[in-house]
C-alpha cells in the first residue's frame, strides 16, 4: 500500500523543505516523491542535510512541469489545504483520508497522489479543483500554517498507522503475556504480605481498616510479572528476618 | 484539555529544533514548553525564524535543570523512545497516549508531561524509567530517527485529534483521578523504599542488577494514588523501625 502513495509538492521554494519532506516520507516508509516545477534547486547541502539520510528520495525524485504530468496515472488525487474555499470540495480530514487509503491502493496499479501546495501560498483554485477531495490537517486557528515538512510529516504518519492497521500490527501491545503472575501466585503473595505486616506491626487483623483490600487492588491493577512477584516475595522474606533476628525470645 | 499538557524538551542542542517544537506545538494548540538543561541558546535568529510566528512559546518556556524539576507537578509522564530497552516498559503508540489523554487532563490541577530526548542520543534509561509509560513513534525500521520537531509534531497532532473528538462527544465520566500521586510523591516513595531495601539487606546498591528499575517500572505501571503512597510509605517506616528496633548497636 505505502509504494502506491505520491507525494506531490507544487512549486516548493526551499531546498530544505524539500529534505525535510523527504525525512518525513523515509521515516513513514513512502518513497515516491513528485515535484511539480519547483522554484529552487533540489539537490542542495540544505537538502541534504534536512533530509538526514533520506536522500536517495531527493535524487529518485521525479520532477514534472504541471500537476497533471504529475498525477497523470493517479486514480485518487488529494489536495493539502489550509482554508475553506469559495467553493467547497469535499473536505476530509487526516484520518478519514488514511481510513480510504486501503480501499484506494488495493487495484493492482493503482496510484494515490497527496498533492502539497507552495510555502507562501498553498495550492491555487485550480489545482485543487484538480483533487478529489482536500485534506485539512486541523490546526490552532489562530495560528494555521504549517510547516511544509511537518504536514508532510503528520498526512504521512496517518499513511503509516493505516498501513500498520491493515497489516493487523498496530498493536504496540505488551510483550508477551506468558510472565505474568497466575492468579494462585498472586494470592501466595498477599497471604505472605498480610503475614509480613504483621510482623511488623503495620497490620492488625482485628482492625483491618481495608488496608488488605486496597494493597489487593494496587498490586492487582499493575498485572505483575512472576519475576516482579518473586521480587516482592524476595522484600517479604528479608524483611520477616530483619524484623525477627534480633527479637527477643520469650 | 490542551493547556494540561507540558512538552518536555531535555537536552535540547539546535536552537532551530527548539523553534521547530513551538512552532508545531502551536499549530496544535499547545503552550506549556519546559526545557531541562538546554544545550544551547533558546532564543536565536534560528530558533524565532523555525518558530515562525510561535515565538511566545520560546519566550514563555520555563527552563528546569533536572527533568524532576519539570515534572514535579505532574501526575503522568510519557517519555517519547525509539528502541525497546534492556527492561521492557509499558509502550503505547501516539494514538493509545492521545486516547488516555482526557481522561488524564479531567482533573483540576492535573498536568501531563510528554518528554522528548536530545537529538543525538534521545532519553537515558535513568530518564526513561521516570516515566509510566513510553510512547513510540512507529517509523520505518530502515530509518527510525524522526527531527525532533517532527516528533513533536506527530505528538501534539494526536493531543489536538483527542481534543476535538472530545469537544464532539459527551463527556463519559471518567473515575476521578484527583487522588493521584504526583510525580515528586513517587520519587520520595522511590527514594524511602531504597533505603529500606538497604536496611533490610536486601539491595545492595554496589550490586544494582536493575532492581529499583524493575521496582519503578512495578509501581509506575500501578498510577499509586496519594492514599495508596500514605500506606506504602507508612509500610516502609514500620519496616525499618522493626529492622532498627533490635538491630544490635555498636
Amino acid at each position: 500500500m505505502l509504494e502506491r502513495i505520491r507525494i506531490v509538492l507544487i512549486g516548493t521554494s526551499h531546498p530544505g523543505n524539500i529534505g525535510g519532506v523527504a525525512r518525513a516520507m523515509h521515516n513513514m516508509g513512502l518513497a515516491d516523491l513528485a515535484l511539480v516545477a519547483p522554484r529552487c534547486e533540489v539537490i542542495t547541502q540544505d537538502s541534504i542535510s534536512r533530509a538526514s539520510g533520506a536522500d536517495h528520495l531527493l535524487h529518485e525524485a521525479k520532477v514534472y512541469p504541471t500537476l497533471e504530468d504529475a498525477v497523470a496515472d493517479c486514480t485518487l488525487a488529494v489536495g493539502a489545504s489550509a482554508r475553506s474555499r469559495t467553493l467547497p470540495w469535499p473536505m476530509i480530514s487526516p484520518r478519514e483520508l488514511a481510513e480510504r487509503l486501503p480501499g484506494e491502493c488495493q487495484p493492482e496499479n493503482s496510484h494515490v497522489a497527496l498533492v502539497f501546495g507552495r510555502e507562501d501560498s498553498g495550492l491555487t483554485n485550480a489545482e485543487l479543483q484538480r483533487c478529489h477531495a482536500h485534506v485539512h490537517i486541523p490546526t490552532n486557528a489562530d495560528f494555521s500554517s504549517l510547516n511544509l515538512a511537518a504536514a508532510v510529516q503528520v498526512i504521512a504518519y496517518e499513511c503509516r498507522m493505516a498501513w500498520l492497521s491493515q497489516q493487523g500490527t498496530v498493536n504496540t501491545a505488551q510483550e508477551d503475556n506468558d510472565a505474568l503472575a497466575t492468579h494462585i501466585e498472586l494470592e501466595r503473595y498477599f497471604e505472605h504480605l498480610e503475614r509480613t505486616l504483621i510482623a511488623i506491626e503495620f497490620h492488625d487483623p482485628a482492625q483491618p481498616r481495608q488496608l488488605m483490600a486496597r494493597l489487593r487492588r494496587l498490586y492487582l491493577r499493575a498485572r505483575p510479572e512472576k519475576m516482579e512477584m518473586n521480587i516482592l516475595r524476595g522484600i517479604l522474606s528479608a524483611t520477616e528476618k530483619a524484623a525477627d533476628q534480633h527479637r527477643p525470645r520469650s
